[in-house]
């Protein structure tokens, strides 16, 4: 089957948003076995949007759009695409009712406008939406497939990997398994040095590395004619995956980090407090971004000034005088600083110079010290990350989580 | 000018990588006032790459290619397109002794197949690549003008900006000029219903309408010879479009609701801290997202359960045991008390139900109350958010940051 992509949005073409759509269908359908051929960008603009999908319908069997399915007036993709193939658009009431309890939900009322989101081409397979309004859909005509998917990553992400791929998987006939093998703390090319072997002749399954927000990741993705099948054929490669990898991989099918963190302390009823200074929250953010995190999770303090880091934390002023606040002996009082006054197992204190702007006595931007204290003691790590504010947070936090990580599966099962 | 840009690569049509270089040029090609109506991206294949130039070239005036440019078997962009358009390729001496130089330089061998780097389009202008080997190049042909450039965003970026947009404004004649109105606190449908006059006529300049996290933009784009004219031909769009939609507009130009709210403190000299609870300290994050912040932020307390609440912000027990923790009386207390333990102007409270579950008496996930302390006084907006954890957190932060910028803008600049 050969596929291709159209994305259809004027903001695009503007630089506004980049088209990161295109690497999860990509890979997608590259799990799946189908072959991508093109992917094509068009402004929202129906006359451009009908001239790409004559050429696409001429030497692809499958064509996969995204946007163009919002309320607006210059969202045009569903109207194009049923032209273009001689499809009648219905009103399809289960979307309506779905859009219209959102409204109610959220207690705004709805613009009439928003109707057309649920104006669907006749026959069509309706994908539910549950990550936005527009729902997405599927249908065959002159012998291509057509898959319409809405724009927005947080809605086309989720929404392609389940109700989309499931789709797909039931064109290209059998059925997929993935599973997905966390590593942190190793390169992506000191990674794929270690694979190298494995992963040369691998067909079915195939393995995949990405490198992803200061981490790596390895699909092992297998097609079989049933999902025991396709189960069976990925077992022992994601065995053979984590003994080539070693420590360095904290999971598999984990998630993330702050998911295998908060499995692993939940497991041991084990509970935690962070104090931060240059991440300014963002760890706290990313612990709690995980539903459930009260059962472990205390809370957290944001000490930006040293004032604050003395009031709440009990650093001492003498410390912040002679190591400064980016020491490791100002990590190591905050991470013991924050488990006593939150009263926790474990406590975390981050320091350090998230950039742009360095320390005043020379230390580069992107120094960190990361401070745990656990079961009467405390360690610190110290990182450089200097390739900008954000890597630097993300790195940090990505450290905290590790150390976290490792400190918890010290302890037993509870 | 009519543009379209052609990717070649098949590690982006495998999902390996994003072709973000496409932003780069889009971006620049906005600002030089050339139209571009398609982004291509096809795999490292000669007949395809073909078929696609072959459609570019009917439809287009100026055609961007990236990548294919480099030294191995599979780099075929050049030879493909000097057969497109019947150029002949020949070597460019200055570009042999560049590349020559280049290996001299890192101390390698420099192997035969980096000759072919140097044969380029008889006659072409010649864009020297000082971040890598290929050099790009330029040429017209029967009416088409043809820029390749390398395809790593490291060599493509820097040449692109420099040598390419430099080529391309010589062609381009004339500027455009944009301008973001943003918008919070109005849906995208609504504000749409309030333009739809507005945008309905717009030609020069146009009305582009966004939505993105939580909040609306407006884009005012004007094109003319100059850059006053272009000027000129906005100021009275963007005036109307702020008339249009009144108090929803929170600035013009001005980046984000946290970039809006850390100007206007820092402006007059306000001090803040935030308490949260259900945002985990995601406000803390984003507002420390902003170089600079320590400036007005003194730092916050994700105050994760009741003992916290009531130990760092001194949330009453008897608050959290009438009304909850999910209640309007805890999130005026949690704000008024961070303000009074941090010693700020400015104190947030952020309590509610993130999600996935809502509270045991029934109110639904995505109910969060927002406090405000300022100047004596406290205030609570209360907010909606069902559609997730991650929505309903990024809409509290929002709001947050919306209720910050107009208390701050209440006060007189110092």
């Amino acid at each position: 089957m050969k596929a291709e992509m159209i994305a259809v949005g004027t903001e695009i073409l503007l630089g506004d948003i980049v088209n990161t759509d295109a690497q999860v269908i990509s890979l997608g359908l590259d799990e799946l076995g189908i072959d991508l051929f093109y992917q094509t960008v068009v402004g929202d603009n129906p006359e451009r949007l009908r001239a790409v999908l004559d050429i696409a319908r001429q030497r692809s069997d499958l064509i996969i759009t995204t946007g163009g399915l919002g309320p607006t007036l210059d969202d045009l993709t569903r109207e194009t695409i049923a032209e273009a193939f001689g499809k009648q658009l219905v009103l399809h009431q289960p979307s309506l009712r779905r859009i219209t309890a959102f409204f109610d939900r959220i207690g705004r009322e709805m613009t009439p406008n928003n109707i057309k989101q649920a104006m669907l081409p006749a026959d069509c397979t309706v994908l539910d939406n549950d990550w936005g309004t527009a729902p997405g859909c599927a249908f065959e005509a002159d012998g291509v497939h057509v898959l319409m998917l809405p724009g927005p990553p947080r809605e086309c992400t989720p929404l392609f990997r389940t109700a989309g791929m499931a789709y797909l998987a039931k064109l290209a006939g059998g059925t997929i398994v993935s599973h997905n093998i966390h590593i942190f703390g190793l390169g992506e090319s000191e990674m794929e040095d270690r694979l190298h072997d494995l992963m040369e002749g691998a067909r079915n399954p195939t393995l995949a590395p990405y490198a992803k927000d200061g981490e790596c990741l390895v699909r092992v993705t297998a097609k079989a004619d049933t999902r025991e099948q396709a189960e069976q054929l990925t077992a022992p490669a994601v065995r053979q995956v984590c003994d080539a990898l070693g420590d360095a991989v904290y999971g598999v099918d984990v998630g993330s980090l702050e998911q295998a963190a908060a499995d692993a302390l939940t497991a041991r009823g084990l509970t935690l407090s962070v104090a931060e200074s240059c991440t300014g929250g963002l760890l706290s953010k990313r612990i709690t971004d995980i539903a459930g995190a009260s059962r472990f999770y205390k809370g957290g303090a944001c000490t930006y000034c040293n004032e604050i880091k003395m009031k709440i934390l009990g650093v001492k002023k003498q410390t912040l005088d002679r190591y400064t606040a980016v020491s490791v002996q100002t990590a190591e009082e905050m991470a013991r600083g924050i488990a006593q006054a939150y009263g926790t197992d474990i406590g975390i204190g981050i320091t350090g110079y998230a950039g742009p702007d360095g320390g005043e006595d020379g230390t580069p931007a992107g120094t960190i010290h990361i401070g745990m204290y656990c079961a009467g003691e405390t360690q610190v790590r110290t990182i450089c990350s200097p390739r900008g504010r954000e890597t630097a947070r993300r790195d940090a936090a990505n450290h905290a989580l590790d150390l976290i990580l490792r400190a918890a599966k010290k302890y037993p099962k509870s």
